[in-house]
């Protein structure tokens, strides 16, 4: 891990405390602009997660547990019994950003239990926690990007899918991570991206997140990953998750579990990158997942432009499942588990 | 074939000759407006095919020679002869119109050789020729589509690529025809269109298409077709082709190899529907098809929108091939082959 130069490979911060201000890059507004949000408030907060200012599992709940600071710096209260009363609001409002976000919900019962543990030093506990919650995701994604990387041979072209950078977490990124470590101990020479369609995540964030690190990457339209497969140009398929169920099995964005099956025909590796906390245990299995859909409108318009008829219908899965017997490896900040199936998930994770 | 009302599937003509002008579908405007070009020149002709207001090989040579009967209409000549000599630089203008389009040249072929077997009835001839191109190209899909809906059990959901219908052919398609016929026939109760990113003639053509016949059609972004297949809602992808080789090996837009890939996987068929004159029995094998890359700037935005930031990399290869061991059948107007390989590529096609 020593060995990675983090000032040249690590550059963007999507979520800066100032000490008395949370500024948020703004993802909507990406490439094209680089701007901060600037948010005084704990509803300033919850707008910018629900308004998708700030995206990605990790950095919805960092900025969140800065949004329960700022509401702190908001409320009188005579110890922190009272203050967790007169906070619950706020929290709630965070809470309800963006409801289906796993990390957000944590990240707020994190700052729940800093508050009921708290004594007389309430506010600088909630404000230690809120820190510890984002350093620690900055700390485990270097950490697996050290670990990933040491899988890939040197001389290796990779190929990533959606945003699992610096731009979705504290910094560094996920599966993100490994490639840049990968890149900065030279083992790895060539990065594709997939566009990510509906929402362009590839194309509009995660080319650009690299571009800002110096590291050049090559966009590819989504269906072209088998080709780039079959002329051996990538050794590795990398990517995050957004639940790793308790036989290995993975949800992650659409597109994902066809990348796998592409992977395994070509003999292509298949890398699966996230923090253990996306690790649900109570989930068997990932048939137990239920796919979220989302409005056909996303396939019906790109960056504003509308692409087709009216009165046409669209099918819109947000994510697919990746069986665990498609994934050569599964990498959080606890280390890899190779092959991953419930026997070697149960070892790693318990339960 | 005869179960099928035509004039209720297959309402759509990219391809109009009035007897005095050539009127082409702007497939550059569609599917947002339904416009016609006028052509009264052999060089407007050619200025339609190079700017893509007409698309699709067997649409481009209809369209090149009924460019020639317009020439035709403008020269004054003695003799048959004489009018090949006074046709010819129009001849070569349709011909450089789009250099890499098969059927161009292969059309174009046929309009020289009816002139050259001509006698006084030499404009005639050039009409009939034209006429015989355009309707030989409706016969063939109409056959085609019989032929490959057969294959297709009642109840079956569909998934295709691109777009291969009446707008990129006289009418009625080839893979689209497939699907066409098997509606029809009451055999195909769902069907699915991929997005077909860059050029998108999924989202843009496609289901428009179908849509004008009244045949619903789900578009889907080209990532999601692994997770649709896993649900089971598809039994056959049925695709066109840009050349098929001696092998079975089938050039087609990008992201056809991997829907192969897919589809063996899942065990959902794979159909490739493609006139005859698609078949190359000179080249053996799809390993010696050289695979054209276009612009990147194609991946850089949608619709005029730019999405991805400046000085980003992108590869941008316009075709694939898939090897005829992921092809469970090819559907030509001669016939379906089951399985295709060397041998029963050659007992149908000789070589």
């Amino acid at each position: 891990m020593d060995d990675i130069d983090y000032a040249r490979y690590d550059r963007i911060r999507p979520i800066r405390w100032t000490g008395d201000t949370l500024e948020l890059l703004d993802q909507r507004k990406l490439p094209f602009a680089t701007e901060y949000l600037t948010c005084t408030t704990s509803d300033e907060v919850a707008s910018a997660i629900h308004a998708l200012a700030v995206r990605g599992a990790p950095a919805i709940g960092i900025a969140a547990a800065w949004g329960v600071v700022l509401a702190e710096r908001a409320i009188d209260a005579t110890d922190a019994i009272d203050a967790a009363a007169k906070l619950e609001p706020a929290l709630q409002r965070l809470n309800a950003a963006r409801p289906t976000a796993v990390n957000l919900a944590w990240a707020l019962g994190r700052m729940r239990a800093a508050l009921a543990r708290a004594g007389h030093d309430w506010r600088d506990a909630l404000e230690r926690e809120a820190a510890a919650i984002d350093t620690e995701d900055l700390a485990a994604n270097r950490r697996m990007g050290a670990l990933g990387a040491s899988l890939i041979e040197p001389g290796s072209g990779v190929l990533t899918h959606c945003n699992t950078g610096s731009l979705a977490t504290a910094g560094f990124g996920t599966a993100l991570g490994v490639i840049r470590a990968g890149v900065a101990q030279g083992r790895i020479d060539k990065v594709f991206a997939g566009e990510t369609r509906p929402w362009l995540q590839g194309a509009r964030l995660t080319v650009w997140e690299l571009q800002q690190d110096g590291i050049d990457a090559t966009l590819i339209a989504d269906s072209a990953a088998s080709h780039l497969m079959k002329g051996g140009k990538v050794q590795w398929v990398v990517v995050g998750a957004d639940r790793i169920c308790a036989n290995g099995d993975t949800a992650n964005k659409i597109g994902t579990y066809q990348l796998a099956i592409a992977a395994r025909h070509h003999g292509v590796g298949f890398m699966v990158v996230a923090p253990s906390s996306t690790v649900d245990m109570a989930t068997a299995s990932g048939d137990l997942i239920e796919i979220e859909e989302r409005d056909a409108a996303e396939l019906h318009s790109v960056g504003g432009s509308r692409t087709v008829a009216e009165g046409i219908d669209a099918w819109n899965p947000v994510f697919d499942v990746t069986p665990h017997d498609l994934i050569d490896a599964i990498v959080t900040e606890r280390g890899v588990i190779r092959r991953p199936d419930a026997a070697s998930m149960r070892a790693a994770f318990g339960g």
